[in-house]
């Protein structure tokens, strides 16, 4: 932690398939002055997400590839210790897209906005419950897949931050609710904390044998998927839709740091069950995140609704916590503390 | 022809990848008898179609796979020869889901429909233009691509039969329409004949290099994708979405004879543009095909539709014109005249 030098976390190299420590390199530079319009931001909490990984290719997504050099970008929240923007003030408690280090330069115009952390145990809440993840979850889930009543909802990495959100909104609603996990504990976990009706593991099986599971516990099929993984679990999912089934496709975990992408090969399964999948950014729904927001904050305040943030501490650990995403080592919505 | 012998075209092994004659024999059995309140129909046009390749794998699908031993399922327009049915006289004619066979037993409750040929230059009308092929380029493209006045729609398989009737359709609801088929010569119909704005021949190219082709044609990306083919030319494709782009995926040729399914390996691109993948049937909208029907028949009647038929003879072609759909050497809605 430090107030006089500014530690960046920097992109040096692009991943091939799994990062490694050498694509890093941890910096240290002069605390920056802000620029005319814009501010300084010293980050305190920073979210560390699989999107991340795609930013770090070169290759076309919707947000351009983090310039090798760069401190790797984040969403971070943080208070505002120079201003020379006049909307906002020194000691400013703001959320921003921003990166990896202690202070971030923000220039005007830049997507920043002000938060109030009067309203939450933790200001990592923004990045986690009333951030992206819970919008995710509350806007793919509800606006995207729509479940009705008795009907079943299947979640892939549902013991991730968004996935566990997932399936506890999907119950609120009435639905009854599938987990796909990785190991014995986090099925647990779903079933025990967060409500799931059923939880699967994936590890060691087959897409046939993880496709005949799927089938025991819907029997008449999933009607909604929230997808979050891919490869072989997309694609034992894609044997068990119900007709008319709704696929939100959120993320491809599984594919970012795969050499070969696979996608989805049973395609043919989609025109059989007349199924749709809806490619889903949280980008989409910008104007209605006050609406989302203030929902999820209604039901955890109600007790209906558990988040769980795996809070990883110092800008030294940005590593080994980012590979946390992948190794499936998080239980929750992945932080890391800076300060 | 023979109205004293039921010559039947049958499936006897299940092809590997692409089919070969020996995968099918031509038998000569008794005309049979109607059953009770069913009846015989004497086929005379018989629809040939992708789908039916999918009817003959052991694999799960919208229909129960063709049983070996069995004749090759398929539609047909024919003529009553005799009936127990209260509903239909001998000498009417009908439309059903009959098989590759001189003669076919319909069962009570099977899907048979009379049809009126005084309507139509050629009983063959209802398996091209206003049958099941119209109403899959009519409903797919309008109901579920649901393309707007200057968007840009793109078919693959676009000099099919379906693929033609679609790329005319966006026509006439104002799209600009990119067509992708196999060859020059079908390229030059694609322009000449249906009016397409584009055609781009995908044979011999790469996937990076047909993806180019389709950035130069649609600079702003394709809004509607109509989807025959799947496999790289859908991959290519993928590659070239506008923000919020309709696949309407009604068809995977390309993988029907293939031992691997390749699908969607690219199927980040649905979530970066946020785009939607529709599986579509034409079962799911058995209660509108009057009102698309008659659309279609008007279109023609006004000279804006052209529907072109490859009209190949005699039950003994029945191999080499299926696998016409296949060889990419049919130009129009394919059937088989037996009578």
């Amino acid at each position: 932690m430090s107030d006089i030098v500014n530690r960046r976390f920097l992109l040096v190299r692009r991943p091939a398939g799994t990062p490694v420590e050498q694509d890093f390199q941890l910096v240290e530079t002069p605390v920056p002055a802000a620029p005319e319009g814009g501010m300084v931001v010293r980050n305190h909490f920073i979210s560390l997400d699989p999107a991340q990984r795609g930013w770090m290719d070169d290759a076309p997504s919707y947000m351009p590839p983090i310039a090798l050099g760069d401190a790797v970008r984040a969403t971070t929240v943080g208070v505002v210790h120079e201003s020379r923007n006049p909307d906002f003030a020194a000691g400013d408690w703001v959320l921003g897209l921003n990166a990896i280090e202690d202070f971030s330069v923000v220039l005007p115009g830049g997507f920043t906005s002000a938060i109030d952390i009067s309203v939450v145990d933790s200001p990592s809440r923004y990045l986690s419950a009333v951030g992206a993840v819970g919008l995710t979850a509350y806007f793919g889930l509800l606006e995207v897949g729509q479940p009705q009543a008795g009907e079943t909802v299947l979640v892939t990495g549902a013991a991730g931050a968004v996935g566990s959100m997932v399936g506890q909104i999907a119950k609120i609603k009435g639905a009854r609710v599938i987990g796909i996990a990785g190991g014995a504990d986090k099925c647990r976990r779903l079933v025990q904390d967060y409500g799931f009706d059923v939880a699967i593991d994936y590890k060691g099986k087959t897409e046939s044998e993880l496709s005949a599971e799927i089938a025991a516990a819907a029997p008449d099929g999933v009607h909604v998927v929230f997808e979050n993984v891919g490869g072989t679990v997309m694609e034992a999912v894609a044997h068990n839709l119900a007709q008319r089934a709704r696929v939100v496709l959120c993320g491809l975990i599984s594919e970012y740091n795969a050499g070969e992408r696979v996608g989805l090969r049973n395609l043919w399964q989609i025109i059989v069950k007349q199924a749709t999948i809806h490619g889903f950014l949280i980008a989409g729904y910008v104007n209605r995140f006050a609406e989302g927001g203030a929902q999820v904050a209604q039901w955890i305040g109600e007790g209906k609704l558990r988040v769980d943030e795996d809070i990883q501490q110092g800008i030294d650990n940005a590593f080994p916590a980012f590979m946390r995403l992948f190794s499936g080592a998080n239980t929750g919505k992945l932080v890391l503390q800076i300060a």
